[in-house]
């Protein structure tokens, strides 16, 4: 059990919970060297994985874009969540060319502040066109090589953002770094194609199949989002944070966040 | 010293050289979770580092666009090549938000064969603009975040290539996963201007500095490259390697191989 909600522990398969801090990765290991592997973050309730069979399916597909073979994961999950702090946690699988292995931690108060508040977004374009990804891409999957997610969610801070949503060079909305986008517009629950080289969500794509309403991929430029009745990122551990501001213009907030968390399984 | 020509070492500040496969990175550290860290490769001739003042700019210009501060890796750069092969080998300086390490190994034979007898590149657009790249881009950065690069170059595999050259949506010739592009057309030796995003090449600059010819950064489309009296890839340890197949074009040799790899002091 973690003795504090600021634990991480790694567990790894033949050698259960590691000690905290302890050297798993060898510094000349392509994992560090080229962020050469695939990972998946899931949310934990009591102890049990949410849509871990979701998750495993896209690892697969991530593992595939970056000619990995990935391991079966299950006993590895159970075991990690076996040591998860109630009521939720976070598990994290990790996939790389050499070794796999999982960690369990509490889920941050950063994210669980955004799930209950919502969050600033800030639009800025990714500089590529909605269907230009190159053949090689592996924007699709959800590798190790996170640096540029993670820089644009600095950069956003520096917007007076919590995050940014990225926009194709026509203006449509794709993703964010680490969320995908949903919104409620002409009575359709509505994200983005994927055939536009977003990472798919497990999150959004089971909001659409349980919220009850009309459901579909859709392209919106960010006028047409800023006219949404609301507008949700979601993902594994925030399972979804309403956007209450964006580019700068405040949003009311949707009597549907409430609904939508409790399709979710989240309190609201 | 090294006892194989396949070994590679990790070398520690204040723990020295580790013993092969020694595990240094925590399973939870955000180096090999998000590929949060830069690195620099550096050619080293006779256990003297080449360029390593050049390599030190760099790696904090890269350090600055991840926000990390970079120590001073001088002595460690030293001791690391202190136990480097002769005549020639590779040090890698790395360096995360808790860490840094050097390795230091051979240069791979598969380098060595390009630099011998060049390589064959396929063009394939990056999907972005010449001018369009986002302003938390970490383009022009060297960070651990490589594994688009290296599916690039398994991707350039699938298509009987050896490595890729990236274009922008324009069409021009931007860089390779893990090298500048370098040409001669007019009496001129030109590479991608910096200002389309790309990383800035250490031995290209130096090339064009000390190759006798006049220089400029220019933009080229790929017809107009092809037409060029001579192109190659220029990185640390390749020094530079002639494109000698171009969209499965077969490009004669240019005598001015062996006389830029003497300018960069290679041997021929």
């Amino acid at each position: 059990m973690l003795r504090a909600m600021t634990d991480r522990i790694v567990v790894v398969p033949g050698r259960g919970a590691l000690p905290p801090g302890t050297p798993l990765v060898a510094g000349d290991d392509p994992a560090v060297l080229h962020g050469d592997g695939v990972f998946e973050t899931v949310h934990v309730r009591s102890g049990v994985p949410w849509l871990l069979g979701e998750h495993l399916t896209r690892l697969a597909r991530s593992a595939d874009l970056l000619a990995l073979d990935p391991p079966d994961l299950r006993d590895l999950a159970a075991q990690a969540c076996a040591l998860a702090p109630a009521p939720e946690s976070a598990l994290r699988l990790v996939v790389t060319r050499s070794a796999h292995w999982a960690t369990i931690s509490a889920v941050p108060p950063a994210t669980l502040a955004e799930r209950r508040a919502g969050v600033r977004v800030v639009t800025a374009s990714l500089g590529v066109a909605a269907h230009g990804r190159p053949p090689w891409s592996l924007s699709a999957a959800k590798s190790l090589s996170y640096a540029a997610n993670l820089a644009a969610r600095r950069w956003a801070a520096t917007q007076g953002a919590d995050d940014v949503l990225w926009t194709s060079i026509e203006g449509y909305a794709l993703e964010a770094p680490t969320a995908n986008v949903v919104w409620l517009a002409e009575g359709e629950l509505r994200t983005t194609p994927a055939d536009t080289g977003i990472l798919p969500g497990v999150t959004a794509a089971h909001l659409l199949a349980v919220a009850g309403l009309p459901a579909g991929e859709r392209l919106a430029t960010v006028p047409e989002l800023a006219a949404a009745d609301g507008i949700w990122l979601t993902s594994s551990l925030r399972g979804l944070a309403e956007v209450r501001a964006l580019d700068g213009t405040a949003r009311p907030a949707s009597p549907w966040t409430a609904r939508l968390l409790g399709a979710l399984g989240f309190p609201a």
